[in-house]
């Protein structure tokens, strides 16, 4: 195998690209900052899309599509909107090339100029907006329910690939309500669909909060969001719900009049996730010999491969094989029957190991006789034979098992990395040597959240919903608290 | 009805912007050129890429995602490709924004500056094939199949909702074969694709034919393309698939090595449709009342409307419908129940007639007793009674009879659009009086078909396949001819 990966203990951030790029997810492209999702990493994330999609739909929601482009004026609208995303965003200001009179390729025609310059949207809170002003009159109007799946740009200086690239693909939902209690509803209802979605379909524990003010989403009145854990005990925002307020109502100027006809500005909510859960699910369960993949997720859900002999009854064995692929395809498993005689046994248990498909299913010749095949599991790689009686049965039940144990899995990992303290030196050790989520006492000031970032690098990643209250003193500053907030290094 | 559109005969460019506006497909939006999808809108084109995307699954196609953005000197590279597209692009030239130092707003930071522009794709070939050279070394990586659904950007000056718009979204294939036999293979099943799709799912007959070589895409050695006929008479190019030969192999260097060993540039094919279909389809069938949309296709295939009487027996008559609307749902038909109580039936009525749903099944207190129904077609507007004994099947089976009617009323009206002539004259007053596909003579010369087009405004939509080999004269230069080609105007 040419394919070998770094192990997560020599280097857990190499162990991490090699399993992307020897994965078949993703390759780096000619763009900087750019990556190319290649077919198997896309289709991960069309079996995430395809799930998110439906239960956005089961909520009410429809899909529509707004312009890639953003006039530069409308970004200065909202005041904290611009503050947060006009930093690193790709401008273009001509809409014409030519020949280069002095060689052979082509330069920006200069006369080409535009009036005013379009950003390659890095969020689009303000084009929706202004476009909402001529949707929205009445409380008819409301609830507006959008969501789009579309590809932003954020002009990020360090890239890595799913986890931060200067493309990349998400769903923005943007809604508009009559009233504030709406909004707030809404934004908590799609964290609970994120939630659901990462711990049922991912097999991904998440926590639920709120970010502090200095980690708010530019423009929010609250940013809900979802924190996830990773191996190398490094936390990871996996999704974000913003409760808007009346912000974009106001820089946009959009007003309903209600049932008796008072006009008032609409209220709002944001929420996305985007590829980079793909990075996410990677970092969450796979190993050193490749990913593991959730069943509920993964493209391939078995691979069925037969260990030819030679010539012998390999009829028959293909006639077996391609019979167990279709039991499984009738009961709605997700089959590949792998039945290239150019590769060997040994090169195919590798490559699909590689690839995290969940089950791997070997028939030889002695099973034929014994009507029973090999069955493997990818996550705990325990191998046994059974019956082929009952075969698709068998196997459903045993997706099932999988994608249950790698939840409970994580979660049993997480439960062991939620550490409490008081002590700002344990706080910092916990920090080095442990890692995960610490649970502290914080005073609640800015200030004080910056200080504990520049001295450990850990951020605040959220204020758990129904966080017990509880009083002590700030782990950094002494000063009196009412909770403990989560801490971690973070991704 | 606040809602009228211009009729067709009044102004038939002024009724497609109404039906598209007023049927909430789209709307105008603040960026030049740019179009906002609306969720019925969108809904529509979900409907027709999901049957896509099935179909080049089902003929072994993997969908990936490469960067939005071309390095400008990609473009370069294909000799014929850059003539072509180069001319009409958006161009990203800064990557930050910074505060206006001299007012409220933002400017374009000028350290910002990109060392090399990047161009929004306009199409994929060239960032796609500059990575093919990194996944292909032999035969076995062969063929390669891949599609990706994406947004391209082409600066057009003259823009119109759906069929011509500066952004738009598409898919678009491309393939990498070991053989030219392949890849031309390749491209004719795409074709052929196209084809079914619109003819089955859309109701929308097609033309399949080669372009001349002036109507090439640039860098293809051949375009297929399927060419509809819309109500006004003018010609629609509704998809297209190229055989790329070995330009773009070579441009980026991609070569393979073959069972012998011997390395040989790779054979490539690219293949598309766009939102622009959604645009064609409404021009296809729709009339002066709303649109009117093909079964297969619509968003919404049957509305139910209760007609509430006051509150007499409303609780019964509201069972009924919700009754009915299982039986629908139950047989896999897309239906909504609107007993929304605020706006009347005639309100209701006006506007799915408007929004193109193919079937409307009002129920009232006559109904109730009866054990009927009044269904209503929207493409010939008839209506019946029909008992709700066997409501699906009946329903299902009337689905079924307008998606076919649809498609024999667009084929009858092409086949009394395509017209012969061979005389000058009756071509140009053909054009100008009935329109549609003129069979006419061409002697072969890219200068007649330019003569031609200065002269009349109508191109060579294509050279249909299996064309009819016949002697005759140029229909302008009176040169020697060996077939007729289609000649019309077009969007």
């Amino acid at each position: 195998m040419s394919k070998v990966i770094t192990s997560r203990q020599e280097d857990y951030s190499q162990w991490y690209n090699d399993l992307v790029i020897k994965g078949s997810l993703a390759d780096y492209s000619a763009v900087r900052g750019c990556m190319v999702i290649k077919p198997y990493g896309f289709a991960l994330w069309e079996k995430m899309r395809d799930q998110l999609d439906k239960m956005f739909k089961d909520t009410g929601h429809v899909n529509a599509y707004f312009p890639l482009f953003i006039p530069k004026s409308f970004l200065s609208k909202e005041a904290a909107h611009v503050e947060g995303f006009a930093k690193e965003c790709a401008v273009v200001t001509h809409y014409r090339l030519k020949k280069d009179p002095n060689g052979d390729g082509v330069i920006v025609d200069p006369e080409a100029k535009l009036e005013e310059e379009l950003i390659i949207r890095p969020t689009s809170e303000t084009i929706i907006w202004n476009t909402y002003k001529t949707w929205i009159q009445s409380y008819r109007d409301l609830p507006l329910l959008v969501n789009q799946w579309a590809n932003v740009v954020r002009w990020e200086m360090r890239t890595r690939l799913f986890l931060r690239t200067a493309e990349f693909l998400w769903q923005e939902g943007h809604t508009a309500h009559a009233t504030s209690e709406e909004a707030v509803a809404e934004s908590v209802q799609m964290l609970n669909i994120y939630a659901e979605f990462a711990e049922k379909y991912m097999a991904m524990p998440v926590i639920k909060g709120v970010k502090t003010e200095s980690e708010r989403f530019a423009g929010a009145i609250e940013t809900y969001c979802i924190e996830a854990l990773m191996q190398d005990g490094k936390a990871l925002q996996a999704g974000t719900s913003h409760f808007l307020g009346q912000n974009f109502a106001k820089a946009f100027d959009v007003k309903f009049s209600d049932k008796d006809n008072k006009l008032d500005y609409v209220w709002a909510t944001s929420w996305g996730v985007s590829t980079r859960l793909v990075g996410a699910l990677v970092m969450a369960h796979s190993d050193d010999d490749g990913l593991i993949l959730p069943p509920r997720i993964a493209p391939i859900q078995a691979v069925i491969v037969p260990i030819y002999k030679g010539n012998e009854k390999k009829e028959l064995l293909d006639a077996k094989a391609k019979q167990l692929e279709k039991e499984l395809k009738d009961a709605g498993v997700s089959v590949k029957l792998d039945d290239n005689d150019n590769s060997r046994p040994g090169w195919k248990f590798a490559e699909y190991e590689m690839k995290g498909v969940p089950v791997r299913i070997a028939i030889g010749l002695r099973d034929l006789e014994n009507n029973t095949v090999e069955v493997a599991r990818r996550d705990t790689k325990e191998k046994k034979n059974i019956s082929t009686d009952g075969f698709a049965a068998s196997i459903t039940k045993l997706l099932e098992d999988i994608q249950q144990q790698m939840y409970d899995k994580a979660l049993a990992y997480r439960a062991q990395h939620i550490t409490k303290t008081d002590d700002w030196n344990d706080f910092v050790k916990l920090l080095d040597e442990k890692g995960g989520f610490i649970a502290a006492h914080w005073d609640g000031t800015a200030e004080t959240e910056e200080a504990i970032k520049e001295k450990t690098k850990a951020t605040i990643r959220c204020i758990p919903l129904n966080n017990p209250q509880e009083a002590g003193k700030c782990i950094l500053t002494g000063k009196p608290s009412s909770q403990r907030v989560l801490f971690a290094r973070a991704y």
